[in-house]
């Protein structure tokens, strides 16, 4: 049996990150899905537990994916749930640099070895970072097709009344 | 029981690809590797039957690595082997950027997703051209460090005698 | 009146560059769309006559398209044409590069400007190469989502009995 | 008629977004200049009132560019404005990637298509950034071929005195 | 005689950064290594003193090697300690870009020359980021191979206790 | 005494190269200029001799500057000059990332560090290959500000007559 490991912020977590769990759920044994404190430290949009919130809500018709409980390092937390592999998400070429040197960085400290998963063409625009612009700016019915549905639930809870979070 | 299928020129295998049919090797049960006749149709400096026999004689010590015939289409030779996913090295943004391309284009015409790993800082600069440059200019002693030994005995057998293969 | 030329070497004209003649005839009174000669020289899998005759059927529905007859350089058919400025399509990073050179050569020769439309995501993977590349060695009909009908009719012409052109 | 809206943070404006300006405002009908507050929060060295101030002495020789008022999300403000397109400059490979990722979601929220020009090679490493390090370091003398003079004027005015803002 | 300046963050200093000290103590008659504050202002982990002692006990064995005071623009720094040339690190293309346009800008406002010397490919994944999110989550251990002794032991003594500096 | 090699393929020389000879032969005691064959063998527009012939021509007013007789491995012709370290120029992002990995190839072969000299953002656009497209294809009136006038002059020479070289 092989687990993969597949952390990230998810601040939100969109459809460009579904694909990616649904394509590491089909190719390993057991996906652990984690959401992981930022450690730039950037103040969040939705907390630890919210993002656990809205991830278990839009994976659950996955029977093999669970989500880990936090842990500070993407490698401790690796050996934690025994995983067998990192996977990550790649969109664009800006991404692929500092992934592969914390892929590099991380294989260096502990052996563990990291594999990207591309998204699909259709996902490729899509980023937390832009949501979180439209759901502030805009309300959020903009972007419905881009996040799963727990997650736009929890985009318009946030951004309801007055339009700032 | 997964599959994966590691496609490539291999002209010739190098140490950088060794790294990823090892770690391919662990992560899924059963890894085919396939040496392709190059669609730009440059000449080789390897036969595609000199190339199959030096990926032989590298990874014969990894039991569930078999070498494919030769399929025309990346992702007609997926189906013919029963691979579940298909497998590329990635080195450095260049590479990157036209693999994700393929990847894209490949699924979806096919549906087969292209899964990305790593090579290790230390491959990173090793790539199939400066191999073939330094042995047609210089004699293979240089790089040594760079090919498996199979590799090697086969780049000093083309290069004898007048240098020139 | 704005005139604007659209250059390229078109083998084959593909989804892409639709998109790119659609939005520029929308944004200028009148567009110029140009097949060149490749000046590297590598042959062609289309003449340019056919490639002139597969960009006339595919744009017919738009009335201020025209095709441009061949001239050596882009700045000269430019002013040959009477276009104000140049557009051309952007995908991927590896593009935009050589493009903006091209841009910014062309500028200090000529004064000519180049403006750039980026491709929709979903077109994002779609290149000539790898139309050429399915078209060569697997048939046209996997591809037909991405090159417009009197392209693939073509393009299923040219590959018709034994697969090669 | 076409209308073009080109937005940024201008924080301040500089030769680069100048020439970005005076080309659109050769090729559109009508060009609005849209300063914009950094959806990051990052604080500004200007306020909102000061780059619109700089911007409309900078460009009071086109009678075709207009100043628009803020509003939130560009393609809001381009519909406010009747933009039928909207228009960013482009100098790096690291601007391009970003920049056609927003495109690429404008499109899909608005259906509104951006076009890139791309600056002169000589603009080519002006950056706001850099202006604004320069000018805060060592005094705005250095930077006068970079910016326009009324921006040069403002930069003095607001790093007089003790060389802080 | 010619003299080199070698500025940068430093924070902290890395053996990526000791490759690029002793080639270019080679190169040059007289090499400056200066710290210098991050201009974006973000809160560093050692101050500007702690940087210059680590610095200092690490190329104690370089002779020609001097550390500079601080100085706010890299350019003017340059012609108080009369370099001839500025010289930089490059690991990968997001450096570069970024890099490239300061370069430009500084021989712009004066006439410095910016030489790029690249990291070994061991290195190219070594960067400041990584190293304090390391200390900072897990303890400084499994980074003794990427930092001189020097840092490590300031790097311990930071972290030590609660594991937080 | 040190010793700097800036290797290249010069087909032709412009103005870019004359750049970096010019800040390298400040920085250096002696540097030499050694056009190279191209090891991907296409063919080229001017002989080696044609290369030297206009390099020297060039560089006159350089005293320091010496022209190499050809060798097939950089690395083994900066031994056989006496070089201390190879230079290379810098334009653009894929420039740079084959540059770094022949750079770090070469270091892990013979131990040469490569020095990189970015171009000034005016000559960033100039690049050998658009400069025969244009000699090529419309006369070589229009890049006299790209090249040295022993270069325009042989370029005339060479496309005089038919246009033809």
């Amino acid at each position: 049996m092989r687990t993969a490991l597949f952390p990230g912020t998810f601040d939100p977590f969109h459809n460009g990150h579904l694909e990616i769990v649904e394509t590491a759920a089909k190719l390993f044994d057991h996906l652990v899905v984690a959401p992981m404190r930022n450690p730039q430290k950037t103040e969040a949009l939705f907390t630890l537990d919210e993002r656990k919130a809205m991830i278990a809500d839009t994976v659950a018709h996955l029977p093999n994916v669970t989500l880990a409980s936090f842990s500070s390092l993407v490698v401790d937390l690796a050996r934690e749930v025994g995983a067998d592999v990192i996977v990550k998400g790649l969109r664009v070429v800006s991404d692929f640099e500092s992934e592969l040197q914390q892929a590099q960085m991380n294989k260096a400290v502990s052996g563990y070895e990291t594999l990207f998963i591309p998204c699909s063409s259709e996902s490729t625009f899509i980023a937390s970072k832009y949501v979180r612009d439209f759901a502030h700016f805009g309300g959020a019915d903009r972007i419905g097709s881009m996040v799963p549905a727990p997650v736009l639930a929890m985009l318009k809870a946030k951004f309801s009344g007055n339009g700032r979070p």
